[in-house]
C-alpha cells in the first residue's frame, strides 16, 4: 500500500506539500494540487481519514447545523454549503435538528463538544441565545448565516432594508393599505430575519406617515401560513387591504393562491410582492426583492475557510445585496 | 481527563457495555444506557471519535447520497435519515450532488472508497449502473432508497400501483383523454421511479381499452415543469384533455395553476390527480396518491442498522404501501 512519502516522490514535492494538497488545508498552488492528485490515483493512494485525522488534528470535515431541511431557503443554502464543502475536501456533517427540540439540546450539550470538527456552520442561530455561547466555547472557527452576531463570522442579507424596499414599492405605487403577510408575531418564536422584516416594513409605513394603517396578519412563513393569514385579512369585502408584503415568497404566493380563490384579481386588485425570488417566484409572476441562499452558503464556506487558515483574524461580516425584481403581480392602487 | 473505564467504573458496568452504550453500536438495554450517558455526563467524559474510530473500526458517520436537496421529496427524506441516524448516535455525512456531474463522478472514484463510513444510504441510484457496481465494492452495508437492486437492500413505494390506481380512478370517474403529465421521456435521464410511474399509467389505459389515447406531456418533474407540459397540453381548445395523472404533486399542481390560469375550471372542467400527497397538496385540494418519504428515511436507517448488526444477513427490500387521498380536483368526467 502506498504512503504519503511515495505520493510525494512521484509528484517531486515535499510531504508536507502533498499532505496540504490532498487534505486541502494550506496554500498549494493550482497545478501542484493537479500534480499531487494525479500522483496519489496513480498510485491508488487511498488515506485512512481517521489515521489522518488523529496524525493532524484535523477531520476534515465541518459540522452543519440547520433549523429546517425542508423549505426552499434552507435547501439552497445547504446546497451552496454543500458545493462549496465539497470543492475544498471538507465533509458536510449535517444536524438538521428543529430549534426548541430536546434533540437540539443534546446537539448542543453533548454531541458538538464530542466531535472534531475543522469549522461549524450555524444556520439561524439566535444571536442572544444560550446555543451561541456552548458554540463559542467548542474551539472550532464558527461562521452563522441569517443571524449576526459580534463574537462569529456571519453572511445574511440586510433583511431590514429588503422589507423597506418592498413596502416602499408598494407605496410608490399608491397604496395605502399594506398588509404584512405571514412570520410569528412573539419574539420567542420569530426568526431573526422575519423580525427584522416586519421592522423594515413598519419603517416604511411610519416614513409614508401610515402608521396607523400597518397591520401584520401572522401565520407561518410558508405557502399554507400566508394562504391562511391572506383568507382572513382579505374575509371583510368592505376592509380589504390592496396590497400584501410577503415575509417571504413562500407567504407571498399563499396570498396569491389565497386572492385568486376568493375571485379577487392579483395586481388590478391586489398588489402582492414577497422577498427571496424563490424558484416559484416567476411562476406566480411575483414580483419580489431577490435573495441568493446558495451564494449566502457558498461566501458562508469562503469565509470559514478564511477563519480555519487564520484562527487569529478578527471575524468577517458580509451583507449581500438583495434587489428588487418587479413582475407582474403589483400595479397602481385603484 | 476521564477515560471511558472511569465511565465504565462509575455506571456499574464493563468497559466493553459502556463503550457500546456510548457508541450506539451493539446491543444495551435502554436503562443501561441511560446509566452509562449520566456516568459520562458527570464526568464530562468526551471520547475524541477519531482515536475512538481508529480503536474500534468504526467512523459512527453514514454517509448520504442524494441527487438533489432542493425538492420536496429529498429534502423530507433527508430529515427522516437525519432523525433517525441522529437518535442512533450517527454522523449524517451528506454528498448532494447532481447525477452526471464530475463531482459525482469525484465522489464515486475518489470519495467514498477514502472514507470509512459505517454505512452508506444512496438515494435514487440507477440499479444497473456503474455507481452501484462502485459503491457494493467499497465494502460498508449499503441501503437505497427509491430504486431496486438485488445486492443491496432497498426501500420504496410501488410506483407502477401508485400511477395505476391513480390512473384508475380518473377512469372509474368517466374520463378517457388523461394526460400523463410530467417526467422525462427519454430513459437516460428519467429517474427510475419516474418510468415506472409512466409504465403503470400506461397499463391501466390499456386495461381500459385507452392505448390510443395515451398521452404524454413531457417535462421536469416540478411545478414550473408540470404548468408548461399542462399550457401545451391545453394549448388546442378543441383537443382538450379532461384530466391529467401528474408525475408527481408538484407536476400536478403546476397543471392545476396552470388551468386556472387559463381559465379552465378545475374539476368540473379538468380533473388533476398527483403522486406524492405534498406539502402544498391540500392548499391545492389536490387528489394523489399519499407516500411519506419521510417514513422512507427512517426505514431506511433502520435497513442499514440491521446490515451493520449482522453484514452476513440478505439484503432485505420494503415495499411501502401509498394510498389514494380523494380531495377536491378530480371530479366524475363531464
Amino acid at each position: 500500500m502506498s504512503t504519503i512519502a511515495d505520493v510525494a516522490a512521484r509528484a517531486g514535492v515535499s510531504k508536507a506539500t502533498a499532505s496540504r494538497a490532498l487534505s486541502g488545508h494550506g496554500y498549494v498552488s493550482e497545478e501542484t494540487r493537479d500534480r499531487v492528485r494525479s500522483a496519489a490515483e496513480e498510485l491508488s493512494y487511498v488515506a485512512h481519514s481517521s489515521a489522518m485525522s488523529l496524525a493532524t488534528g484535523r477531520s476534515l470535515s465541518v459540522g452543519v447545523i440547520m433549523p429546517s431541511l425542508d423549505r426552499w431557503f434552507f435547501a439552497e443554502l445547504l446546497a451552496g454549503v454543500q458545493e462549496g464543502l465539497f470543492a475544498e475536501g471538507y465533509d458536510l456533517v449535517l444536524y438538521g435538528i428543529r430549534e426548541g427540540s430536546a434533540e437540539r439540546a443534546r446537539l448542543f450539550e453533548r454531541i458538538l463538544p464530542r466531535r472534531r470538527f475543522d469549522g461549524i456552520i450555524a444556520v439561524g442561530i439566535q444571536p442572544s441565545a444560550h446555543e451561541l455561547e456552548r458554540l463559542l466555547r467548542v474551539e472550532s472557527p464558527v461562521v452563522s448565516i441569517g443571524a449576526y452576531s459580534e463574537g462569529t463570522s456571519a453572511v445574511s442579507i440586510d433583511d431590514f432594508a429588503a422589507a423597506r424596499i418592498a413596502t416602499e414599492h408598494l407605496i410608490d405605487l399608491g397604496h395605502r393599505d399594506i398588509v404584512f403577510l405571514g412570520g410569528q408575531p412573539d419574539a420567542a418564536t420569530h426568526a431573526v430575519g422575519d423580525r427584522r422584516r416586519l421592522d423594515g416594513y413598519l419603517a416604511a409605513m411610519a416614513a409614508a406617515g401610515l402608521d396607523d394603517r400597518a397591520q401584520h396578519a401572522a401565520g407561518a412563513p410558508t405557502m399554507p401560513g400566508g394562504y391562511e393569514a391572506a383568507v382572513r385579512a382579505l374575509g371583510d369585502r368592505r376592509q380589504r387591504p390592496s396590497a400584501f408584503v410577503g415575509v417571504c415568497d413562500e407567504a407571498a404566493i399563499g396570498g396569491v393562491v389565497a386572492a385568486r380563490r376568493l375571485g379577487i384579481a392579483v395586481a388590478a386588485e391586489l398588489s402582492v410582492v414577497g422577498i427571496d425570488d424563490h424558484q416559484h417566484a416567476e411562476m406566480f409572476s411575483l414580483t419580489t426583492m431577490r435573495q441568493q441562499p446558495r451564494l449566502q452558503g457558498s461566501e458562508a464556506v469562503r469565509l470559514l475557510r478564511a477563519r480555519m487558515d487564520d484562527p487569529a483574524a478578527p471575524p468577517e461580516q458580509i451583507v449581500l445585496p438583495s434587489e428588487l425584481v418587479v413582475r407582474s403581480s403589483t400595479a397602481n392602487a385603484r
